[in-house]
């Protein structure tokens, strides 16, 4: 168990590592002020105000001058950790940087953990957990749909919404406990209907909540988009394409394609993952065998298929393949046809007619901006579903959690068992709901959670 | 030619480059308050003091939040540029940064050019030329030595030098040019043995300064070392045992390394440049022979030769080919005689006695801290020398043609020339001294020495 002490007083590099003009060194702690003092040539740091910026000199105990630097103060509980807070702003050499942490250690300083800021900032009530979560979403996201979902949890949108239902379900146990004080007396306060009307309503919040993890942890990683179809008739071009990059091999040979290639390529401040899979037929080569059926597995596991079409060759193999796999995909998965070759199409388009299809050109490119346009619109569409969706793998598994137990509830309401028996539930869901929140929370999982945030947070 | 331009404001990332717990943008210029306001929710910024820090908001057009951050002001001319600086501290996703340089961008900033915010500290007056080098070499510096060296250069020592340079050869100037002012009555206001042993003694300052620059430009780089001898007497078990690494190919075969090879250790904050060379021996080898050229043209490059003898063979040849490296040394190189194997060492130490002799073994590493102290020692001596070294390739130069001016005025002194011609050639090197710290330049000058600056300073 990593044992969580705020006692001391801590120190790291908060800006990104390596060379460069500024470097910012946070120190946060009880002794901040008092150890960064002691290095510190310039104003009597003790008696300036919080939020104030001051020029100085960092020195060492020899008097030589490490840095000429500027100070920032800021004072417990107003600061970033809730502890007093000083920040150097030192030039960026990393010799600088390592130099100014030493002396900050040989004084009295205990080098950071990662996370350790944003742990105490939680310890001290600035933040909840899901929100300190959030910030090191913030910092770790590169497309804009990653950062408007992480800003939203930092913000506080997520905890509040889970706030509202554990308020809703506190009242719920309420009552139901209130009853079970006046048992003998048998009086019910809680009228079974409205109840479970109520618990469905709080368990349909909660499932949509983990639903929103499906596109929510693919937001981070790349929503995934497989490209399928039979072989040669330009998956890997269209690859290509749509990554501008030479990534894939392409021939006309077919079968070219066995190991899936894959990259990640922002669309309208959305990340998106084309994954080219082997091209689907029967064949006897084993190492195309084993490429098929990962081409299977991935078209599997994608958001999105891109079923790639060449009109100028024979159809009816080609519509079979396609029929087979829209006919296995799962309620989350959607299929866009694509006609590829375009500027050859002679396809009679009444075959497809039950089918979403872009015509394109893998080749010269033409139809490609349709594409895109069509992409970042499902997106829209999946994430407008949901007014807050969640990112992060442990609070989906909270929220499972939460559910079963509102489920157990139900049942539990429905074949009309004892009061007592429901609360417990329903104050189950409730523990998994302030799980994700930290209102419920031990030093292990603590731990655990902000080991994971980078050095200076 | 760069033109330069300070009617604008501009903006850059500061912190070092990637994703780290916080990125520090900069803008400075005229407009920085108000254009940092545009996109800013949070107090009223044009209200605020200098040096104050504040929490809030950077919003794009349609009021989206890009960020929290905290902004600090700097009023002009109380900031490094001294114009109006604001910084803004923001969580430090690559995503982010970006976009408020967007935002920053859109709404009228220009984004900054390397040294550009140094360039405008230089041309208002906050540091000279010599001192924002100093800057830019600081935040390279990766050794003690050197950061000790661009602190000095940083805080005006250097300058300061100079300056009193050029006010003395002002004052002889000055003398020189009011005796030709009354030049048809013969006054001689300046005892010409006076003028020649001032001016003598400025030119062996001057001297001084630009021969600092053969060790200063080496502190940066790494203090070149050769590791020499002939074949097969453990120089690259030497190289390895200094390293602290495996880099040289060891093996009993002699004329095992033929190529040399090398690379750069800090010792006691000194940063040392080792380089093994190919040993010395006559042989047919094709490659070994060109192996053996350059390892003499590395001994030539030196600043140090450790010669390592191997006291259990043969030591006349040894020793004729020692006589002959050391009677070629220039005179700022120094030779330091190994005996290696010093656990097996039989050998009789009267035959190195006018030699500096180290006995170790860079098999089991005994004696290796004497011969780092011996380097730390000499690397010393060398500087201490010196109240100030030279480290940039562009004040060196200045700093010989200033010695060739001054060269050309005693000689004119000498022959007893016309107090016009020594004139002119004092203030040539009045010129070349002023364009170490700037009061002497020109704008295409000044572009060529902050384009080598990081962006963001």
């Amino acid at each position: 168990m990593i044992h969580i002490s705020t006692n001391d007083t801590i120190a790291a590099i908060a800006t990104a590592p390596g060379m460069g003009g500024i470097a910012v060194i946070r120190v946060s702690g009880k002794d901040a002020v008092a150890i960064v003092s002691t290095i510190w040539k310039g104003k009597d740091l003790t008696s300036l105000t919080s939020h104030t910026a001051h020029l100085g000199h960092i020195v060492s105990d020899t008097g030589d001058i490490i840095d000429q630097v500027v100070v920032t103060l800021y004072r417990a509980p107003r600061s970033f950790t809730g502890e007093d807070v000083v920040e150097i702003a030192a030039h960026g050499s990393t010799w600088i940087q390592n130099e100014i942490i030493n002396e900050l250690v040989r004084h009295g300083c205990r080098p950071a953990r990662g996370g350790e800021f944003s742990q105490r900032a939680f310890l001290n009530g600035k933040v909840d957990l899901a929100e300190a979560e959030g910030i090191a979403d913030l910092i770790a996201s590169s497309s804009r749909a990653a950062h408007r979902i992480a800003m939203s949890q930092m913000k506080g949108e997520f905890s509040s919404k889970l706030s509202t239902l554990r308020g809703q379900l506190l009242n719920f146990v309420s009552l139901l406990e209130l009853e079970l004080d006046f048992s003998e007396e048998e009086v019910e306060f809680a009228d079974r209907s409205q109840l479970i009307s109520l618990a469905t309503e709080i368990k349909t919040i909660v499932d949509n909540l983990a639903d929103s993890f499906s596109i929510g942890a693919s937001i981070k990683e790349g929503i995934p988009i497989a490209i399928a179809g039979v072989t040669n008739v330009g998956k890997s071009t269209l690859l290509n394409r749509l990554l501008r990059d030479d990534k894939a091999i392409v021939s006309d040979v077919h079968g070219t394609t066995r190991d899936f290639v894959e990259d990640t390529m922002q669309i309208n401040g959305i990340l998106f993952r084309f994954i080219d899979t082997a091209g689907l037929r029967d064949t006897d080569d084993i190492v195309e065998n084993i490429g098929i059926q990962r081409a299977e597995k991935k078209i599997k596991d994608a958001s999105l298929i891109l079923w790639v079409i060449d009109p100028t060759s024979d159809i009816a193999p080609q519509l079979e393949r396609l029929n087979a796999a829209d006919s296995q995909l799962s309620e989350h998965q959607q299929l866009i046809v694509i006609v590829n070759k375009a500027d050859v199409d002679t396809l009679d388009h009444s075959l497809l007619a039950r089918h979403d299809v872009i015509h394109l050109s893998a080749k010269t490119g033409q139809g490609i901006t349709d594409l895109e346009s069509k992409l970042t619109d499902i997106f829209r569409t999946q994430t407008d579903r949901h007014d807050i969706i969640v990112t992060n793998a442990r609070h989906y598994q909270a929220l499972l959690s939460a559910s079963e137990a509102l489920s157990r509830a139900l049942d539990a309401l429905n074949i009309n068992l004892p009061g007592d028996l429901v609360s417990q539930d329903i104050r189950q869901a409730m523990y998994h709901l302030g799980e994700i929140t930290g209102e419920i929370s031990t030093d292990d999982l603590l731990g655990n959670i902000f080991a994971n945030f980078c050095i200076g947070k």
